[in-house]
């Protein structure tokens, strides 16, 4: 076939994928090629248009590195992050929230024993984590894998900085499902902004900032893994987070305590510190 | 606001975009979001389908080179190039047809003489090109400028091979428009398949080929730069070429001829070669 038209491409290039071995990959492109042109033809996209995206797709590419993944960081702005979330997190059935993965997840965090400190030499207020994992039966979970990764108190996580893994790592949940450790307070903070996906959030008077949290990516047999945050309850940003990631079930107050008190691991604090407890729910496996 | 679900979080995305000074930036992005909301919707896209699109992005991001634009051939291939062309070619009024500007177009060409060859040392049958370019009321345009782009006999174009320009020049018009070179017979060739869009290619059972033809960029004062192609009469790949990029009014012979016989510049030659001659009209600017 030849002389297409703006009128007659669309069928023309689903039926080129018409021998597309995998149905599900079939039905993904049609699907990709009608609502990609149609928006091309819906706001009558101008050549020099096409050339901007085009570069700009080039440099979001480009901008990625084994620690910065900026498409995630486009996704999460354009709320397909959350919408991807959302849909593939329908029915919770009682199981806790979901909500983004981010872009600062790593594989090979250490596994600490209960109640390590994920941030030694790491300033900051002294927080401390713990929890219980249950099913969504409200059976606790022993031996549930749970990984946590949070930003220190600048903002910034580990992999921004140095090579050095700091403020995350993974833990065994005990015979009664629980698991505690000691980190910093997080802080509300941008995400990175000094690329493309920035240059898009300037352009459009939005801010980049998400309020403080810590990411949580929860594993246990015969469950769903469930990935979420707990969010520091009072933060600024709640209501306006970069990648719309906020639910209210996932806000937890981060109790403030004197110096001079005892943490619940018995230690004596001589500063201010804080503490927070979420019991997370997995759902059973399909 | 928080806890977005499937359904509100589009127009939550299109809100926080509200303070967008540009209008024009403001109306694609709205148009964006919803197009590519409703298209996750659509195929339900599952979360590691969604990991699978980054993955693909950052991939042919991450292929592109200052000689090598992947994210172009992305676009060819699924068609929004030929999509952008004609929407922003809707009225040509007489004027020559359109096509993609491809990705090997070169803005630094160098600049011959009437009658000049594209293609020194370069194994091939020789071929002439010649033409003239008018308005589309007819008269000749004179010191037009042509920019003429193509592979060589094996299907490759000079930037894919090494730094060195080749088959590639720009020229300017005659007082009565004409304009001819001698270069050789380009062939029918594929897209570079060794990155991304070429898995998606092989995934989707395509084959990766364009006919043969030779690239065109025509422009003169007062007048819309023409971006097209001239095709090769009777290739294989002229109702499947990979890029949906012919128009049947772009297809012309390219006439053999014998050893022993004289070419149209007085030159006398010793091998088979070919000649073809089209004329371009230029539409008056808006």
């Amino acid at each position: 076939m030849r002389d297409f038209d703006e009128h007659n491409i669309t069928q023309s290039v689903i039926e080129r994928f018409g021998n597309t071995p995998d149905p599900r990959l079939k039905t993904i492109l049609n699907s990709l090629v009608t609502h990609l042109h149609d928006f091309i033809r819906d706001v009558d996209l101008s050549f020099e248009e096409w050339q901007a995206a085009i570069k700009f797709l080039t440099r979001t590419g480009q901008q990625c590195t084994d620690t910065r993944q900026e498409f995630i960081l486009l996704s999460d702005t354009l709320g397909v992050s959350m919408l991807v979330d959302a849909i593939n997190h329908r029915h919770r059935d009682g199981a806790t929230e979901t909500t983004v993965l981010g872009p600062f997840f790593v594989n090979e965090a250490p596994a600490l024993p209960m109640g390590a400190n994920i941030a030694p030499n790491t300033e900051g207020e002294p927080l401390y984590a713990s929890g219980v994992i249950r099913s969504t039966h409200g059976t606790p979970l022993a031996n549930a894998r749970v990984e946590v990764w949070q930003c220190n108190k600048d903002g910034f996580y580990d992999v921004q900085l140095s090579p050095t893994l700091n403020l995350r790592a993974s833990f065994q949940t005990d015979a009664q499902g629980r698991f505690a450790f000691w980190s910093i307070l997080p802080t509300s903070y941008p995400i990175p902004y000094d690329g493309p996906v920035g240059d898009l959030l300037t352009a459009t008077k939005r801010h980049p900032y998400r309020p403080a949290h810590l990411h949580f990516m929860i594993s246990a047999p015969e469950h769903e893994t469930l990935v979420t945050h707990v969010f520091v309850k009072g933060d600024q940003y709640l209501d306006s987070d970069a990648v719309f990631g906020v639910k209210n079930s996932l806000i937890e107050e981060f109790k403030p305590h004197a110096s001079g008190t005892t943490a619940p691991d018995g230690e004596p604090m001589t500063k201010p510190w804080r503490s927070f407890s979420y019991d997370f729910s997995l759902k059973a496996d399909r």
